[in-house]
């Protein structure tokens, strides 16, 4: 079994206010190129197709192309699970049909339990869950966290288990030891959800979803995908690519690399340099910007007159002058989870640190709030 | 061919402020059960299956189950197209992989134009569309308005025509000498898009969505299904049902009623009277009440008191004082389209009726202003 391992789409996201949906559309024809000329089995999407729940028509647009274009015309299999950032209600839709041309979409626990079988291979397709869902699917009123469920869900898939095929899982969580990057919701990965790596050793291949980097994770036989594009300047030097995955004999992981129609690219100089025209014409000014200055002075209007020659500026820092006390403290800040700020706060007011139970109860709450704030702003 | 034809289902519609998910639910699940009994050879569904473009998730998971019951269980083909309630794009998710099990969903001009044949019937499913679209397809930028359109639209279809079979028109329009209800959004069947029956007179049967009353509409071969519950307060005394279309020989009609789960009641009586068991043991208090109340007297707490009893009041009226001059004034408001309240005001102001040129600037912009407020409330 030869298959692609992608994830992380998020169809729709902006990124700091740029619609990306143009630079989506052109990396997913070319993950759809890589498949046919690499002559793959099938396409395992681990999730986050969507970056919101209610994407825009413009998304649905898009993601209802590259799924016909990937499994009706070039009629590859697709193996796909809803994450997060999904609506799995909405993602659901069709689903059904999809089956019939070996199109999987799992978007429920339950349906993780049926394993997909494509030649020698047994996929398990684990959708995004929520706590409650397992407490509703094993009966027991005591699952209070991720972490208490997968041992029960994994348990459940082994049983079936079958010596004659490879076991491949697909699944979208935070594995415990990995790294993560700005674009990923900071609650979510910040320990609360964590999953034990040593879970997962029993199956030939983990295809994840959920961290943007690649090398978030270092395990024998489990990988991020990462995202097919560079969703936060925090991403600039990750290689973005699709794991081709060997599971027949060895395991064999290869990673090839996506080609973005325009790349991010981080420069340092002055003002007066960057609007020469002996500079910019050097560079292509289509890619997305984010521009260091040795300024010190004031400059008036300067994010406009950057945007008239580059019409993509991510971010404009001050080389100098950048550690000074006010943006330490912004900057101290802005690397804060929302549950340390939360600590941090309570501690000042309160004058003394938070007790376990009270931690708990403010990650409980930051939980719940991201989960209902799913039709905000990405994350 | 021996067929349902039904329309409106808006799933997702709220009636002063209930919401009818459960309803909607008993009723579609009745359709189905009148499909298996009556054996059709097909379900047609002539647009706005949602109330609006952006479904809730209860609703998806509504529509979803819906046709996954008639369509892969009860093996069913369907025939649909999208309304003016619908997305299109949102609603086209999963279309081209429904065609492999008999379901025909055409979201788009051009799809009309691609009969759909079955048996002995050719089925030209025509989804709602704007003049904009018409002008693309027919690369004929004078075309302003669906008149405009409709005879290009149907000559094309007659171009297909072919003695050997039937032919059924799918479509989701005004057409003119109509009469209209409340539940339909009045500046769009005021006459801007009414189309001449006269152009559809060479089709053997046209199955028409968008108004609510199944009696809209007199020409011996088309006809609204209306929707399959009532929407509103003036369609109280309507039947509500599906035709059974036999189109093999002769055209043969016929309408069978749907029962709801809770009926749309009216009351006479005194507030005393509707608030002693007497009166409401007899009643099933679960209905749509609608009160005509004969009091003099002002009721503290009106609504609450009632509400304790009857859970679904959707209106309270005065028998007496109701024709006094402030009351008539508020009824003749709410029984204008918004288009003749503008003209009504700008004859106040201007102190001269609008020309023909304003009125239609008027109609356009009204035309306009609800096709961008898709997202917003029902109506």
């Amino acid at each position: 079994m030869r298959f692609l391992h992608t994830a992380d789409w998020h169809i729709g996201k902006k990124l700091h206010g740029y619609d990306l949906l143009e630079d989506q559309a052109y990396i997913l024809e070319q993950i759809l190129t890589i498949a046919k000329t690499e002559k793959v089995d099938a396409i395992v999407i681990a999730g986050d197709l969507y970056d919101r729940s209610v994407p825009s028509e413009e998304g649905v647009r898009l993601l209802n192309q590259t799924i016909a274009a990937m499994n009706l015309t070039a009629e590859i299999p697709l193996l796909a699970i809803s994450g997060n950032h999904d609506s799995a209600t909405r993602l659901a839709t069709g689903a059904p049909w999809f089956a019939q041309s070996n199109f999987h979409l799992h978007t429920r626990l339950d349906q993780a339990f049926k394993p997909v079988v494509m030649e020698n291979t047994a996929f398990f397709l684990l959708p995004y869950f929520e706590p409650v869902d397992a407490r509703i699917y094993f009966e027991n009123s005591s699952i209070r966290s991720i972490q208490e469920a997968m041992p029960l869900v994994i348990k459940k898939m082994k049983e079936q288990f079958d010596p004659k095929y490879q076991h491949v899982l697909v699944s979208h969580f935070f594995v415990s030891g990995s790294s993560r990057t700005d674009s990923e919701t900071k609650v979510e990965v910040g320990g609360l959800d964590g999953i034990n790596g040593s879970l997962l050793e029993d199956f030939d291949y983990v295809a994840l979803g959920h961290l943007h980097n690649r090398n978030a994770l270092n395990l024998p036989n489990a990988r991020y995908s990462g995202s097919p594009l560079k969703y936060s300047l925090s991403e600039k030097n990750q290689k973005k690519g699709v794991w081709l995955v060997e599971t027949t004999g060895q395991l064999n992981l290869q990673f090839i690399e996506l080609e973005p129609l325009r790349e991010m690219q981080e420069l340092q100089g002055t003002f007066a340099h960057f609007l020469n025209p002996e500079t910019y014409q050097q560079l292509n000014r289509e890619r997305y910007f984010s521009f260091l200055l040795e300024d010190r002075s004031i400059i008036p209007n300067m994010m406009n007159q950057l945007r008239k020659v580059y019409p993509r500026v991510l971010q404009v820092e001050r080389l100098y002058g950048r550690e000074n006390s006010q943006q330490l403290a912004v900057k101290k800040l802005k690397e804060q989870t929302p549950i340390e700020l939360t600590e941090e706060f309570f501690t000042t007011i309160v004058q003394s640190k938070p007790t376990k139970r009270q931690q708990k109860w403010i990650e409980q709450s930051f939980h719940q709030l991201i989960k209902k704030g799913g039709d905000g702003d990405a994350s």
